[in-house]
C-alpha cells in the first residue's frame, strides 16, 4: 500500500465534514492520480468515508489494478456516468460532492438520473485542487527536478537560433531533447516565436525562418515523473536596439519586484500588483495583457492564479511561475518566465539559469 | 474573407430553424477553429443568424483578429462565461445553443446569470460535430496526408527495434521524426509498448526494455496541417510461435471484415458486430475490449463512433479508424488499425502501410 497516497485521501476525507458531504466525485485526471496514481485516460474516483472506489472501461482495467493500492476497482457498464451514479446509489451515498467546473452539463444529468433521488449533490470548490496546491517533500523534489531540466533544455536551445531556422524546427529540436534526457514530454506545446510573431504570447510554432535583429520568445517546459516546469526566455538575435534594451530591463524589474513580493502568507493579487506596477512606471502597462503567474504541479496550470485583484495568500508548500511581459504589436515581444516554490520562511527559485538578455 | 469557412458558419445557421435557435454558443477549440480558423485555447464563439462574435481574452486579441475574416472580435472583461453571457444579453439573444457536453456547470450557471432571464438556453447535440463529421475535398487532402505521413513514421520505427532499446526512446524518436517531416507533432501520446505491456490498450511509453521473444505495439498519428492520422501495427520481436499467430491472423481477419463492412449508409454498430463476430468465432471475443474505432479530423476521437449497437448511419465524406484488438493480461496484445475514408460510392483507406505481422 502506498501510504503517501493513502494519507492524501485520508486529508481529503476529512474535509467532508465541513462541506457536508459523505462522497466526493473526482472526475479530473490529475485529481485521481494525486489520490490512487491511477495514470489512464478515462474514469471516475468515488472517494467516500468507507473507502475510495475508482470506475473505468474495459481498457483500463488491468492498468487501474496495477497502479493503484487500498482502492476498489470497478469496470463500467454502459455510460460512465450512468455507471457511477449507479454506483452511488448502491453504495447509499446520501450527499455526494462533485466540481461544477469539472463535470460538464450532460454528464450532471447522467449522474442525477442514475444515482435517484436518494442522492444530493452538492458543488464544491476545489477540495481536491487545494490539496495538490501543497506540495509536500517528494513533489517538491520532482519539481526542483523538472525545473532544472526545463532550463538545461533552454540553454542547448540556444545554438539552434541561427539565420534561416524556422520555428517548427526549433521546437522539434527542444522537444525531442526534452525525451532524450528523461521528461515524458512538453508540459505544453512549446513556444518558439520569431519577429513579431513574438507579440503573441501563445504563439504556435510556424515555419516562420529567423532573420538579423528579431526578438526570440522561448516558452517551454517538461514533464518529468509527472511534474510540470515552465520557464520563458527572451533572446534578440543580432546587437539589441536601445529601445529593446529599455523594455527588456523594464520586463525584468518586473520580474525582480514579483519574485521579491512572493512570501508565505501574502496576497496573490499583491504578487501581480508588484510586477504591474513596475510597468506601469514605465508606460508599458497596457503592453502588459496577461497575468503574472499561475501554479504549477502535476498540471501546467494549477491554482493558486497570480492575477490581478486575487484574494488568495500563498502558502508554504505553494509553487507558482512568474512572467511578466510585453506584447507591441507588429514589432514583437519580452516575456521572462521562473518557477518559485514558497516555503514557510524563504523562498526558492527552482529555475537556475540566467535572466540577462542575450543578444546572439 | 475565407469563404469556405463562411459557408460552413452558414450551413450551421441552416440547423437553427430546426432546432429553434437564434443563437448557438461554441465553446470547444476544434469547433471554433473549424468554424473560424481561430487557433487560441480560449474563448467562447457565439454564432447567430446576424453575425459571428468571438470573444477572448487580451493574449489571444490579437491573433484572433489575424487569424479570422468576417466575424467580429470581442476582448472578454472579467471572466469569459460572465462576458459571453453580457454580450448575449446585448444582443438580445432569445433561444441560444449550447452543447452540454461541452459545458461545465459552473460555466452554465455563469452563463445564465449574466445573460438575465430574457435568453432560453437550449442544449443541443453535436451541431457542429455533425457538420465535422463529412469532410470536403480539401480535408480529405489533408487527412490523407496525414494518413501517408503516419505509415511513414510507422516504417521508420521498425529499425529502432532492437534489444535493449526502451518504450520511451522509441516513442521520442517517432515524435521527433514526425516533427522532422512537417507534422505539427502527434495526434496523441504515442504508444509504445513491449511484451507483457501490449495488453494495456492505451499503454504510455516506460524505461522498459524490448527483450528477445516479446511483441511490440506501436500506435501512432500525426497532426499535420490540422487533420490527425492514428494508426496502429503490432510486430513480434523473435519468431512468432505458433498460437501467436494465430492470434494475429484473427485480429487480422477481424479488421479485414470491419472494413469490408464501412459503406455509405451502413450502421456503425453493424462494422463494429463484423469485427466482433470474428474474434468470437474464435474464442477470442473476450479480448477485445473496446470499440472497433472511431471519427478521425481536426481531432482523433471525434464522431461517428464505430461501437456496438451505435444506430448512426455511415455517410460520405466520414473518416473512421478500424481497430480490432486482443488483449491478454501477463502475456500481450495484438492491434491492427487503419483509417478508412468513406465516399458514396466507394469506401478509401487512408492508411497505405501493410497489415502483415512482421517478425524482427
Amino acid at each position: 500500500m502506498n501510504t503517501a497516497l493513502a494519507e492524501r485521501r485520508g486529508r481529503l476525507v476529512q474535509k467532508f465534514g465541513a462541506l457536508q458531504l459523505d462522497s466526493l466525485l473526482v472526475t479530473h485526471p490529475a485529481d485521481w492520480y494525486y489520490l490512487t496514481g491511477f495514470t489512464g485516460d478515462s474514469g471516475a474516483l468515488v472517494v467516500s468515508r468507507r473507502g475510495t472506489t475508482l470506475i473505468t472501461d474495459g481498457r483500463f482495467i488491468g492498468q487501474a489494478k496495477a497502479e493503484t493500492t487500498g482502492i476498489a476497482v470497478a469496470q463500467q457498464k454502459g455510460s460512465l456516468f450512468e455507471s457511477t451514479g449507479e454506483f452511488l446509489a448502491g453504495s447509499k451515498a446520501r450527499s455526494t460532492g462533485f466540481e461544477a467546473t469539472q463535470v460538464s452539463v450532460s454528464q450532471y444529468q447522467a449522474l442525477r438520473k442514475a444515482a435517484g433521488r436518494g442522492c444530493k449533490w452538492k458543488p464544491v470548490a476545489g477540495p481536491v485542487a487545494s490539496l495538490r496546491m501543497q506540495k509536500d517533500a517528494r513533489e517538491l523534489v520532482a519539481m526542483r527536478r523538472a525545473a532544472i531540466l526545463a532550463g538545461r533544455v533552454m540553454e542547448d536551445a540556444i545554438p539552434l537560433l541561427k539565420a534561416g531556422v524556422r520555428e517548427f524546427e526549433v521546437a522539434a529540436e527542444i522537444e525531442y531533447q526534452m525525451r532524450k534526457r528523461g521528461a515524458s514530454g512538453p508540459a505544453f506545446e512549446t513556444i518558439v516565436a520569431f519577429g513579431e510573431r513574438a507579440a503573441l504570447p501563445h504563439a504556435r510554432p510556424t515555419a516562420k525562418r529567423l532573420k538579423k535583429n528579431e526578438f526570440v520568445v522561448l516558452d517551454l517546459g517538461v514533464i518529468l515523473a509527472h511534474y510540470c516546469s515552465d520557464i520563458t526566455r527572451t533572446f534578440y538575435y543580432g546587437k539589441a536596439p536601445e529601445r529593446v534594451r529599455q523594455w527588456y530591463k523594464a520586463v525584468q524589474d518586473a520580474q525582480v519586484a514579483a519574485i521579491a513580493a512572493v512570501k508565505n502568507g501574502v496576497l496573490c493579487g499583491d504578487v501581480d500588483a508588484a510586477a504591474r506596477q513596475v510597468l506601469e512606471g514605465q508606460g508599458l502597462g497596457k503592453y502588459f495583457v496577461h497575468s503574472t503567474g499561475h501554479g504549477l504541479g502535476l498540471e501546467v496550470h494549477e491554482d493558486p492564479r497570480i492575477a490581478r485583484g486575487q484574494k488568495k495568500r500563498l502558502e508554504a508548500g505553494n509553487v507558482v511561475t512568474i512572467e511578466p511581459g510585453i506584447y507591441i504589436d507588429g514589432v514583437g515581444g519580452i516575456r521572462i518566465e521562473d518557477d518559485v516554490a514558497v516555503h514557510a520562511d524563504r523562498i526558492e527559485v527552482l529555475t537556475r539559469i540566467s535572466r540577462d538578455l542575450i543578444e546572439i
